[in-house]
């Protein structure tokens, strides 16, 4: 392998790949509302939690303290606009769902509504909350994990990745991508360079 | 849009789409090693965070919070068998850098080697840890971004996502997936219907 020449860009948050992922929430008036996160990605088997990174200025931030409560919606490629859209407006002045034509369907575990849309959903619980620099961090415990139907893998147990389609952020382009190829398995293609000692 | 149907999986840490990452730390005998995760993701814009997720059981973990530096390796999907070995083997038993044949180079701002062979390296210092559950939970702190010469864009200003080739895990299938194609531009593609209202 050639060792190549880096050039630094000081300090950023930059990572590859970053998800894109919609958190809804009932706001004060509990008017279903979502807003669009790449600051997030699972963090505990047990119990089974994920972390999102939110400004506390966000319209989302009193609805999520408030309700102890959201789901994590995994858009597909083809609500990139909707999911765009959430990212650029404020659920203060819009109404996102009835804007972006999203039906929101009352969680089952969770006092939080989700998107029918997007093909995978994940229902929380916030159990943890606290302020890291500007950001305010959310511990969320995994109650219910939902896929459609139809984006279930041949084997039938799990959704398969390539009828999900979900989205890639790059921060540093501003672009959004999709989700390519299969490369390998995994827990498995590294296998012989674990017996060469 | 059409509201499918949504089949119930339970309680488990699937999300959409998870990066695929290498953590190198100096460990207690100085030698360099790494890990690999797929439980991490940006945290705050300031200061510039990351935040990790790994078992305190981890030959990384003691490493980690001895030094409280580590660098976060963005793996391309050519090195995706040695990425691989990095989650299946621990450092206790096996001198990973050699066996991959990974160049360890001393960061420039924290008391951690990276490895030349990845295209972006995130330099880090801990800044706080704590358990979750079944986690200890690592914020570090963003001291450095690098990434290869060969892997900006046409701007020179940042990486391009397409050179850089980062690594998307599957945790559901065990697959490991590439980057595709570029979909939309990022806080662009969504603003049509932010002018409906």
């Amino acid at each position: 392998m050639t060792v190549k020449m880096k050039r630094s860009l000081g300090t950023m948050p930059l990572l590859y790949p970053e998800p894109t992922l919609l958190v809804a929430t009932y706001d004060a008036n509990d008017k279903p509302n979502f807003m669009t996160v790449a600051w997030g990605g699972i963090c505990a088997l047990e119990p089974p939690s994920l972390m999102i990174a939110i400004r506390p200025s966000r319209w989302t931030h009193e609805a999520l303290l408030t309700r102890k409560a959201f789901t994590i919606n995994v858009p597909s490629e083809k609500l990139v606009t909707e999911t765009d859209f959430g990212g650029i407006v404020s659920g203060r002045k819009f109404d996102k769902f009835a804007t972006c034509g999203f039906t929101a369907v009352q969680a089952e575990k969770v006092d939080a509504p989700y998107i029918a849309e997007c093909p995978v959903i994940l229902e929380c619980s916030l159990i943890k909350e606290f302020i890291h620099g500007t950001s305010k961090i959310i511990i969320g415990e995994i109650k219910d994990v939902k896929a459609d139907e139809d984006c279930f893998d041949d084997t039938g147990k799990f959704p398969d990745i390539e009828k999900i389609l979900p989205i890639i952020f790059d921060y540093g382009t501003r672009n959004y991508y999709s989700v390519g190829k299969k490369i390998a398995k995994a827990w498995n293609v590294g296998k012989p360079l674990a017996k060469k000692e």
